[in-house]
Formats: structure tokens, C-alpha cells, sequence
């Protein structure tokens, strides 16, 4: 059944499918619910594979239902689901229906609906993590560690509450989202191949399956094993669900790392500040009434997406309740899991269009750096005061800070003026005494941190990838 | 551009619509990308009618934007996206393509694109309130009160914490949903009708307008009145959030009241309880494996439903956070709005689907309020005992209950063996004495409450009706 | 018993309470455990009074419980439901424990505990809003209406995207938050005025109160007149929670303004704007370590505290549902909701502080406003340009910014110098050249909207005042 | 300053600290503003040590600053910032005050506020998990594998949807919890062993700490390791948020499991299921009118407070955006966070006590099975048939239900005088024949199962004692 895009509902499936049609149509082979039912008769293709392994069905049965859940459409089971109202009862009959008289009994042998849905769940959901969710991530990895590089040793001051505070270079202020990012690319890595499937039966004491078996929780394991996956500690009716919950958390935490990057950037663009821009492309509208503007739109974007998710780990969390051997109040609620997944790939395209061409205005960093220059002194003086031994050098520097201000001469000077500091002052090292005349040279040991948090990820980014290009 | 819905990402657009498609045909109407860009004209139609009655161009300018208006298309309009990156500027290139060189100035002339966004919004989520959603809670409002009516009589234990606690009747349970659904349905239309356009510019202070006019608020006033809508108090380049946040509130509440509704039905549908039921179709599977099962499919439907629209009211308490004169992170959060309408649709139309069979079994109520009969006295009887001057009766009754239940004897009649409470029984009127000896007569009034709620809403109904027609 | 305040886990009970003692000790009047205790005596005194007036007691008997019920403590009550493991039961022994023994039978007279407690939480919710709430909020419109008035024709760049847009005036950028907090006022106030009582029984059916009364509704309007309450349109054990789910909605949505209004403000205040700020004291520390600094607190902890409220709402909307006549899931639940009017109180108090001495840097404004002066005619050029019949003026002007941007030149200069554009030039209205030639003068009609709006709330704000002064 | 406990706003701190004083006082040791303020002197001491190690101040500075650190108070520290305004300033003033001139400058000596905050912070979660949270949920899960123990082989019906499904045993329906708890108890386990202190100044950058230090790196290390915590890979002026972020997931995690554990469990208390209740104590009052009435308190309780939190998590997220090198708009958000951790152990304690005497009705569970008994052969009955070589078995055993139901007569008596099924009946095993024959045998390996996870976590959870008392 077509369907024009523009009488959807939901933006992912308009607005966002025709802003990145290649990106979506690869998240559609994962997410849809043309993918789901593929994964589902992948699973019972499964099922039957194992069955005649043990001998409960001859091997030509297995070939056959392998061939017809490669052959089912999702057109064609809904038409059948018209009729019998149960999605899974739909989707055997569409297998049972293409294959010999003698193969029907085995399709779905001893297995419950939930054995299958919950199962293509989990595939679909590492599927998508692999294959398209981490190579993303990975880029958007790879292109902040080049900025972290390349920007490592660039002064930027430093900013806390939104005021000046002291300097660090704009490498290190990158390095948070590297460090960040890689930190929860870990954890979503770690989440996706935890994900659990289950051929537990009904209630997930394996009734069915024990009648033919005497070790159904062996067969259950042989059935996973041929799609990649381990079963749930614990299945009633459906996989216990904190192993999803755990996996969108991971998802959810990416984004709110992307967020605060967005927001960082576009904070950075403001028209007062403007650090960092975004390379316009000729031709492009800043603004339909204000042709001059220049808006940080896809760092926006990413927040507002941002915005649109975070709140929906509370229905995961409430679908960690669900009565007894389960009701089924979490069946309609995890039909739009998938989407969580779409709205990471959509923050993490739209970072990539615009970091990749991302412009840093080295400039206008300095000269902001040098705007309160004479109060970044002020931190240095104090503490540096304080390890000479005088008594109460906060309150000292807090009060030659109203003076410098007042007066408008440097910090410094004043402080070397000043009798009762004079003293202090000659005992400085000579690393210390530059700080104290170049504020921007104040900046830590940010060039170092950023290089080596670079580094870290980087050699993490390769080894990951020789893994996969050896598998 | 058409696609086949199964590869769309949102179940809504997939699963919900092949179950409903009729429904979310009409949904589309108002929520769809198409609607939204059909809405958009509309609104570019009516500000070029009255920059014509105000002539500051030829009537024929007006007529000739407002055909333009009509039939533009958004393939056409995201064709030029594609070249402007910029959706309101394309949308007027279009329409400035289907007008003559004289009339192209004055499309979309001092508007600012959220104008005209902002105010296609206000007009897609009224009129989806009062054209499909509240036509569709009106109905089930009225399934609600014909139930009621029908079942005032029925008695029915009432329960609280899950416990037999004392009767009431069918109908008055269900009364409990006509007058909180009524009140929501009430809050609800409130909250449409008080949606606002605007028509205030760039940022609010009509600064384009006011190059014109000496009077831009009046203008923006006519405007708005071409569409039946009224400005904002305060805009900036948006209208103030709270408009649309009230109104998705009052969706949200409808829907809590429809899943409480859901959940009682299905709790009352348990094997033990077996009060209601769905009544099943011939040929309708309930269960893969199980095939005896009469799930409450639908009503675990509903539940689960609003597990996914409750939270996303703080993705809207978000969107009241707006930089200055605006930022955009409230644009792509601000799409998802229209799947909380199409949501809401859903659960309505799964409970009319359910509640227009809803099977009383009235045998089955009885019985179950019989499994406590003694104990239901203990109420009335304390009670009674209390206002005859008894000093503890609370105590008194307590310990007969455990007594009654030890020895399995009706607690009025250990109430009538002791010789500490005959000489109170003694004084009871005869409807005091009716209720100890027959429990399932002590329900109050909850009859006459049932039929007086249903009476209310029905009269309201019929009201809201006559005013429809009468427009 | 008491404790020490740091030994408190909440914040609102140790910090925040330690911040500012006097309005604490306001609100813990009407939210503290010893006002809920408070307020049940007062509901079961009104019940008791009630049935004295209808001979169900002598009136000796209404005097003796109304003294009882201002005489209790919680510490009593607590004690006692050591025992009973019942809270009201606890209370109703405490009060009879007071009474002669004729009075006892009649305190909580044919009443169920949620009765009592649903009552006095109403009642509670109420007088907080009307008693410390709407007071602090009607003080701090106030002083943004002061403020308003005063910068009304301040110029300010007004920002979109964080962008430089069109000027407004500041007093404008006011009005948006005088707008937006009246409108919410009005919605509080309403919704403070709509919450509910009952005494309608175990079950909501009047049950016990029917053995007694024809007419039990009325007997229940009458407790409730007693109090200033109306009764619920249905209840069952306890009072339909949409009454308090609409409170706690209004409450949240002013929190979500006053952030808008702080994020607005801490950002004016950053670094390289520093159009806003707080007038710090002598002697305060602005950060330990960096003693320059000046940080926006006030504004950062009103957004904080909106962070911790805004997703409490998802536990309102979970409260909707209970089952049957309830279960009691809500019930600790709804305990933490007058922590919600806490934290209301708390922004209130923190922006009351900080914008009674806002400071406004007028010539800070002015020279933000000039930076990018001559892109600011970008808008108006295109629009009159527009006007007068230029055929493709948003692409002109989005060529002549460019060139204006290389070369250095003003914009009007450049369009003057223009062959295509000068003959429009020449056609303009003085009023129009003006704001060509002098960006700053382009604010639209803030000036005149802030005066009004100002004017509006500042009226409204005064018939409030003397209709509380006529009470 | 001392105040007493029902003028408190939050219920923890009045009425759940009432119920439970011992518990409360013992989470006060690690979440109360008292032990933030000792902590946080902790982590002051752990500075000044390494500062003395590292020779930058004598060794009897860091035995005064550790005396001082243990001596100062709360009440000292409040009083101190009502003057300073600055938490940390105040605190480090009253350190200062308790030492003598020489040790004063070495006190916070290159250490910025959130240095000492936030790694006050990840000690106290640490602490908190390792010595409240995780010892109350270890003696929870240790119930509830004796429980599951017990009553491995007790027949009970599955339930799916609120119906009858295929018969479990209790002990398998409490494994359930046993495994998704004890797997939530390693994620918690992991998370608060996770959490990382900083010690790299004002921005992150160790720009203080780099005037004296050439590793600045390794110094945060020392000074962390000595209070047994690892630096953050990355931290700007806080902390990167994750570590926390995940640490309040596996708390809102373990909560949803012990919720749904609640809820069945009350759900199975349903006056028509009464499979299990809770014990009550002599005088206990159930309902305040109905007395015979027997609630499940603790079990709504538990989901209640889970209502209570579940949302929260929002905040967290929120939380991970902070502007640039931090803003502080986490900084009132993040004084929350206790509560949760509180909460927690409120849900771990109510359920200890009701779990402890938990009665279970082995009788009432028989008899429930055996309502349906007739119609859970269907399950069984339909596999073997299909295993057995029926074409359409499903549809087969749906029509001879419904003719169960019917006649009501058993459904292995239909099948076995089906001319149509006889024949296949006729080639059981003797295990499947006793399946149809004897249903509550239809248990799967649920005994099984349960027992060997019952057995995996008393396993672990040994391990976990002899480690802890190893350490």
C-alpha cells in the first residue's frame, strides 16, 4: 500500500524522510514495520532450523520455511491480520501458506507470539546500533577529535554562569564531547549486545516447548544462537524488559551529550560572541524577512529533537511494569521505540552536515579572551599570593579587582603597586610572572588535555574499526 | 512523492493507519505535512485580502494569491526547499510563481514566516478539535451515558484498594467516566478555542507592518478574523507558547480519563472477575498458542497508548523556554505536536470500537458482590451503631468482623445475638434494618446519581449539538 | 518532635528553607504535615457543625468538636496512629479522646477518611495560592510592569536565533513576561477557585450518608459551603483528581514562563553582552577561587528549580488513574505535590530579589544594538522595496548584505548607489527614510505595546487589589 | 537550628521520616545538607594531604586542616555564608578560622567549589549505595529467594492480559523478581562504583593547579584516590554529568522492578483472588468506616513512590546540558537528586516488612488454577496436534473450546470423541497424556527454573557478603 509522504503524520515519516531520504530509507530497514515482520519470519525461520537439527522435523522442512520468511511481504500478512486480528497468528499463516502440507505443524512450533516479536525486537534494535546508529556516531566521533586537534592549542576563554572566567583553548572545549561522546558510544555498544530474545513459550516456563524437550531452555539457547543472541535471565510472557530500557537510556544519553554540543555551538554564534559559524551554502535563505541572517539552525534543530525524546524514557520506565505473566499495556508503547533510534540518527546527520564544514573564527576568539583580560589575573594572583603565605588573599584580590575596575589600569600593575603585595610579588616563578603579564597564556594544561583525550579516542575509533573489518 | 507505508518509521503512519486508515484519512486532513503547507496558504491568502481592502494593493492582487493559495501542492513546495533551505520562503516563491509580476510584493508582505506558521498551527489544531476529535468524544461520551443509564440499577460491589468495599451500581461506576469526561470535553473546546494567531512580524513589535500602517495590532486583528481567529496577547516572533501547551494539556487529561477508563474495564475482565467483556468476532484469534483467550485487547490498547503521549507534555513545558525575541529549538519538538491529536483519535475510536459491544454480565456482578455479603454490613452497621450513641462502635464492629469471619456466621446476626449491640438494633428505622439484612440494597444513592449525571451530560450534549447545526 | 533542619534530606526543608526562613514558615502554614492535620480537624469540625444544624446532634456537640479540632497536634495524632496504623482513624480517636462521650459518635459522622483528607488538601492548595502565591506573583508583575514602563522606550537589538534581528525597545522584551505571567494568573487564580471537596462517602455513593439524610448531596454541599468549597461533579473515594491536575498544570506553566524570563535575563547578562545585571552586595564572593566574577545566580537557580518540577506533571497524569472506586497508589504520590507550590514560591522569591534592583545598562544596549546596525535595514529596505513594486526584492537585498559585509559600506549607501534600486529610493515616505537612515528608530511599536500592556496588567492588577481589600 | 519535623514541606522529612526513624536517620548520615558539609571538609582534608605529601606545605597544616575538617558544622557554615553568599567560601572561611595563620592558604589551595562538591557528591552516592541501598535491597532480594524456594513447585495459573493463561508455580512467578533484581543490583553495583570525583579547577583545565604542578593530572589523581574515587575522563568546571546521569537510571531501574512486584502482588491480594495477603498486626485498622477491610498499604505504597520518581530522570537529562565550561542551572536541580536514593530505600523497606510475613494461600492458588482447568489443555492440546502432523491444528482446537465452553464439558473428553482427533491422540508419550489429563501439571520446568535462579543469586549474593567482609 503507497501512500503519499506529505499526508503522514508524524515528521520523521514526512519532513525529516525528505530532508535525508538515503538516511532514512537505511533506518527504514532496520525500524519500519516492513523490517519488523522480515525479523519476525527471520526468527521463526530460526526456530524451524534448530527443530530439524533435533530431529522433531525432517531438514526439507527447515529449507521451506527459511525460503517462504525471506518470500513474506508485510502487505500480505496485514491482509491476513484483517482477518484473524493477531499480527504473529497473521504471519504464520502467510508462512504456513507457502509451504508443503507436511512443513505447517513446525512453523512457529511451541513458540508464543511474544517468542518471535520480542526476539525481532532485539535483532532489529542491534541491527540498527551496529550498522547505522555507531557508524554515525563514529564520524561525528572522528570529526570532533579533528577539530579537538586541530583547534588543541587555540586560547578560547573560558566560560562559567556565561561570564568570563579563565582561559582554556577551544581544543579543550571540544574534548569534552569527545571524551563525552566516547564515553556513552561505549555504554550504547555495550547496551545493543545486551539486548535479549526468548523462545520461553507463554508464560515463559517453557510448557510448550518441555513437551517435546527435556532441556527447553538449551533449545531456547540454539534458537538465539543462530540469529546472534543470548536469551533473557528471566522471560514471563515477554523478555524482562530493563535489558530495552537500558538500551534507550543509552540512546537517550547520546542525545543529551549532542544536545549540550548543539547548544554550545549555537551559543558560540551568537551575533555578540561569534567564535564558531556555520559555512552557508550560496543561495541558502537566512531568514524569509531578514535576508542578512545567518541562524544556527541545525544546532537548534538538534536541541529541539533533543527536547522531543529525553522525556520518552518515562514510558520505557513505565513499561517495566506489566501485570503478572504481562498484560499487554506495553505493546502499542513500544511500537515507538523505533523512533528514539530515528531521532538519534536525525541529531547525529545534522551534526555531521554542519561540523563538517564548521568555521572558527581564531580571531574574535582572542579578541574576547582580551575583553576582561586584566580580571582572568585575578585567579592566578590569588591563589599564588595564597601559597606565598598571605593570610587572606581572596578578600586582597577581591578588593584590587573593584580598584581595577573602578580605575581601569591593569590588575597586575596594581598589585605590584600595592605595598602591602609587592613583597609577594618578587617571589615569583618565572612561569608564574608570565601568567600574571600574558592572561592568555593561563590556559592549564588544556593543549595537553586535548591532544591526549584526542589520542585516547582516536586509537579507541581504530581498534574499533580493525574489529569490525576482521569480522 | 509516494512510498509504501509499511517503511514509514512511526507506527502511527504505518500500524495505526492500516487499522484505521478511514480515521487517519480524516487526521490528515489536518495534521499531515500537506495540511500544514494548505493551512500555510491560507493564511498568506487572507493577509493579501486585507492588505486589498486596506488597498495598498489592486482587489485583484488578492484574488489572484488566494487561487495561487489553493493550489499549490507540497511536492512544489519542497522542490524549492530543496534549493532555498528555507520552507516558508520556498512556499511563498511557489505561490509568487503563480501570480503576475504586479501581485508578487504583496504575498506574504510584512509577515515574517512564523506568522504565518504559527498561525496555520493555531487553525490545524482547532479545527482537528472540532472536527474530528470532539465529534468523535461526543460519541463516546454518548456510548458513556447510554451504558450508564442502561446499567444505573445494576448493583456492583464497589472496590477499593483492589478489596470488596461497599455496592454500588454498574451505572454509577460508569458515571464516574461521562462526568469526567464531560468536564475534560468542556476544558478541551475552552483550550481550542482560545488558540491565537499573530501577524506581528520578526519579532513581535509589528516593525515591518508598522512602515505602512499607523495601526498594525488592527491590522494583524483583521487578518486573524479572516481566519476566525484572534491575536495573542504577546507575540515575539512566535505567539506565547501557552496557548498550545493548555491545549495539549487538555488532551492529555482526556486521554488519562479514557486509560483509567480502559484500565478498570480490563481489570473487570480479569478470569476471577468476569464482569464485562468484549464481545469477539467469529473467526478473531485470541491468542498464537492459546486459543481460548479472550484478551482486552483494546483496552490494554488504550493504556498503552497513553503510556506514550503523558510524558511528551514536558517536551511542551520545554517549548515555554524561548531565547529572547526566540530561538528555533522549539521547530522540530513543536512537529510532534499534531501526534498527540492523532494519539488521543486513536484511544477514542479503539473504546467505541469496544464499548459499542461491551457485554454486562449482570449474573457475574451479583455474584461477586454475594462473596463478601456479610462483610459489606460492617459499614452500615457501625455506623448506624455510632449515631445511636454507642462509645466505640468503629472497635465494636471490628472485632464482630473478625468473629463473623472465624465462625462464617452473617455479622448481623452475631450483631443481634450480643448483648452489647441487640438494645441499639432494636432502634433502627426500617430502612437501616433493610440494609443490614439485604447488603446488596446499600448503595446509596448511586442510582439516582447515575441517572442525573447521565441527564446532565446528555442535555449538554444535545446542546452542543443544536449549536453545531444552528452554525 | 523536633530535628535539626541539616538533618533534613529535602532541600526545600534544609537549604532552601534556611535561605529564606519568613517564607517557609508561610508556606509550611498551609503545606506542612501540621497544616494537613490542621485543616482535617477543620473539615470534620464543619461536618459536625452541619450535623448539628440538622438535628442529627445536639449543637453542644459541634462546640465541643470544633474546640477539639483546634486543640490537636500532629505529634498526638502521629502518636496514635502508632497504634492504629490508620492516619484519620488516628485523628477521629484524638478528637473523640477531647469530647464528652455523647459527642463522640458524631465526629466523622457517616465520613470516609479521603473525604476528610481530599477536603483539606483542596482547602489547603487554595488558601496557598490565595495567601502566599498570587500575593508574591501579583508583587513581582509589579515590578515587571515597573519595569516595563520604564525601558518602554529603550532601545534593545531584538534576537532571534541568538541572532541580531529588528530592535525592539526593552520595555517590550518585558512586556512579553507581564503578558505571559498575567495570562497564566488569571488561569491559576481560576484553577485555584475550581478545586473540589467531597463527602460523598466510602465509595462516592453517599453509602453510609443515606442512611440518614434524603437528600445527601445537599448534606454534602453544606459541609462543603461551611469551607468555601463546592463538591466534585463525581467522586468516588476520593475527589476526581482533574481539579488538582489543572492546579498543578497552572503552577508549572507560571514556573515555565519565570524560566523563560531568567534564561532571558542570565543570558543578557553574559560577558560579551551585558545589558542586564544583578547589583551585587558589598562583601558578597562571586566565585571562591575566580573573586572577579559576578555570576547571574539568581537567574540560573529559577531555572534549576523549573528543571526539577516540569517532569512532575507525568506524576499528576499518572494519578488520573486508579482503579475502580481507587486503589491508593496516589496516595504518597500526592503528598509531594505541595512541594510543587514550594518550589513556585521559591522562584518567586529569588526573582522578587533580584529584579527589585535589576540594573539595566542603557548605553550597553545601544551599543549592542549598533553592531551590525546597517544589516538591521536589511528588512525594512526589502519590504519597502517590495512595496513599491520591486519584483524579486528579498534576493536584491540578500545580494546588497553580501556586498555590504565585503566592503564595510552601509547598506542604505549601497542600495542609494545602486542604478536598480535608486528609483525606488526616491519614492519613500519620510517616516520610511527615517528608519533607513537611523536603524535604531525601527522598533515598530514596542514603545507603544509595552505602554499598553503595562497599562492592561497594571489595571487589572488594581481591581484584584480592591476586590481582596473589599473581602 | 532546630525545627520541628511536621512543619517540614517534604513528606520524606515528616511523615516518611516518622514511619521509619531509623531508617531515615541512617540515609541522613549520607544525604542530608549535615553530610554534604562533612563530606565536602573530607574531601578539603584529602587536598591539604597530598599538598603536605607533595611538600608544598608542611605535614602539620594537613593535620590541622583534617582536625578542622572534622569539626566544623553546618550550622557554622550557613552562618558563615548568610555573609559570604558563596556555600564553599563559607565553608572554607570556617576551615581557615580553626587553623593557624601558617596552614590557612593551604586550605582549598588551587581547588575551585565544584571540585570539592562534586566529588562530595560521588562519595556520598557511593557511600549511600554500598551502605544503605545495597544492603536493604540484598536482604529484599534474599526474601525473596527464600520465597521463591518455597514455593518453587506450588502450582498457580499464569496470567497473560488479566486471563488464565497456562498454569506456572509461584516460586517461578517469584523468580522473575529475583533475577530482574539481582540484575538491577549488578547495573547499581557497577554505576556507584562508577562515579568519579575532579579536582581540575575552575574550568577544567588545572589552570590554578598548573602554576605549582607540572602533572596536575596525577596530583587530582592522588588527592582522589585517597578518598577512593577516579578523576572523570573529562570535567569542565563540574564533573561530566553521565556518571550520575546512569547512577540515578539504575536507582529509577531497580525501583520500576520493585514496583511491578508491588503491583502484582496487590494485584493477586483482589478480594477475588486472594492469593496472597499481608499479615495484619492485632488493633490494626484497615479502613477508617469498613472495618473488616484488609488493604495492600505497602504494596500501593511502593508504586506510588515509584510514581513519585519515575519521572525524574527528566531532570538528570536535562541536566546533561550546562553551557560552555558549566552554567548553574544544575546546581539547585542536582540537590534532588538525594531523594531518589531516599525514596529508594522507603520502597526497599515497605516491601521488607510486608514480604517478611507475606501469607501465601496455596489453596486459593489451586483453586483459582482450576477454574479454567479445562481450557488450559488448549495450549497443549494444539501443539501436540500440530506436532503430531494436523494441518490446521490451531483452528481446530479454537472450535472445540468454543464447544467446551458450550457444553461445558473437558476438552481432552471432546478431542479424545473427535473422529477427527481421536487418532492422533492415540500416539502421546505418557507425559503429554498426564498433561491434557492433569492441567496444574502443565507447568513447563517452572520449578525447575525457579530453583536454579533462586539458587544463581544466593550464590552471588554469598559472594557479595564474603567480599564485603573480606574488605
Amino acid at each position: 500500500m503507497k501512500r503519499e509522504i506529505y499526508a503522514a503524520i508524524s515528521p520523521l515519516d514526512h519532513r525529516y524522510y525528505a530532508g535525508a531520504p538515503a538516511l532514512f530509507e537505511r533506518l527504514s530497514e532496520y525500524l519500519s514495520e516492513n523490517a519488523y515482520v522480515r525479523y519476525q519470519a527471520r526468527v521463526e525461520a530460526a526456530l524451524t532450523k534448530v527443530l530439524a537439527r533435533r530431529h522433531l522435523c525432517p531438514p526439507e522442512v527447515s529449507v521451506e520455511v527459511e525460503k517462504a520468511a525471506s518470500e513474506i511481504t508485510p502487505d500480505e500478512v496485514y491482509a491476513e491480520e484483517a482477518k484473524t486480528h493477531h499480527n504473529i497468528r497473521a504471519m504464520v499463516n502467510c508462512l504456513q501458506r507457502r509451504v508443503s502440507e507436511e512443513a505447517r505443524p513446525f512453523v512457529h512450533f511451541t513458540a508464543t507470539s511474544w517468542d518471535i516479536m520480542d526476539t525481532a525486537r532485539a535483532l532489529q534494535y542491534r541491527d540498527v546500533t551496529d550498522r547505522v546508529l555507531l557508524p554515525l556516531l563514529y564520524e561525528l566521533l572522528g570529526i570532533l577529535i579533528e577539530i579537538t586537534k586541530r583547534e588543541a592549542c587555540t586560547p578560547q576563554i573560558g566560560r562559567t554562569h556565561g561570564q568570563h572566567a579563565v582561559p582554556i583553548t577551544f581544543g579543550f572545549a571540544m574534548a569534552e564531547y569527545v571524551a563525552r561522546l566516547g564515553e556513552r558510544l561505549v555504554a550504547l555498544k555495550e547496551a545493543a549486545a545486551n539486548l535479549r530474545g526468548k523462545m520461553a513459550g507463554a508464560v515463559g516456563a517453557y510448557n510448550a516447548a518441555s513437551l517435546f524437550f527435556a532441556d527447553p531452555e538449551t533449545f531456547e539457547e540454539e534458537v538465539l544462537a543462530e540469529l546472534g543472541l543470548s536469551p533473557a535471565m528471566h522471560a514471563t510472557q515477554i523478555v524482562a524488559p530493563e535489558y530495552v530500557t537500558d538500551w534507550v537510556h543509552s540512546l537517550l544519553t547520546v542525545m543529551g551529550v549532542l544536545a549540550n554540543l548543539g547548544d554550545d555551538l549555537r551559543q558560540l554564534q551568537r551575533t555578540e560572541i561569534a567564535e564558531v559559524g556555520e559555512a552557508f551554502q550560496a543561495g541558502q535563505v537566512g531568514s524569509s524577512t531578514m535576508p542578512h541572517k545567518r541562524n544556527p539552525w541545525n544546532f537548534e534543530h538538534v536541541k529541539s529533537i533533543w527536547k522531543v525524546f529525553a522525556p520518552r524514557i518515562v514510558t520505557l520506565y513505565m513499561d517495566q511494569i506489566s501485570e503478572h505473566q504481562r498484560d499487554l499495556t506495553n505493546s502499542a508503547s513500544s511500537r515507538f521505540i523505533p523512533e528514539v533510534a530515528a531521532g538519534l540518527a536525525d541529531m547525529a546527520d545534522h551534526l555531521l552536515r554542519v561540523l563538517r564544514k564548521l568555521v572558527v573564527d581564531r580571531e574574535r576568539m582572542a579578541a574576547n579572551l582580551h575583553l576582561q583580560k586584566e580580571m582572568i589575573v585575578a585567579e592566578p594572583l590569588y591563589i599564588i599570593l595564597a601559597s606565598l603565605g598571605h593570610p587572606d588573599a581572596h578578600e586582597a584580590v577581591r578588593r584590587l579587582t573593584l580598584a581595577s575596575e573602578k580605575s581601569g589600569r591593569p590588575l597586575y600593575q596594581l598589585a605590584a603597586e600595592s605595598e602591602e603585595l609587592a613583597p609577594y610579588l618578587a617571589r615569583l616563578t618565572p612561569n608564574q610572572l608570565q601568567v600574571l603579564e600574558k592572561p592568555e597564556s593561563y590556559t592549564g594544561v588544556a593543549a595537553r588535555k586535548a591532544a591526549a583525550t584526542a589520542a585516547y579516542w582516536e586509537n579507541w575509533l581504530r581498534n574499533i574499526t580493525s574489529e569490525r573489518e576482521a569480522n
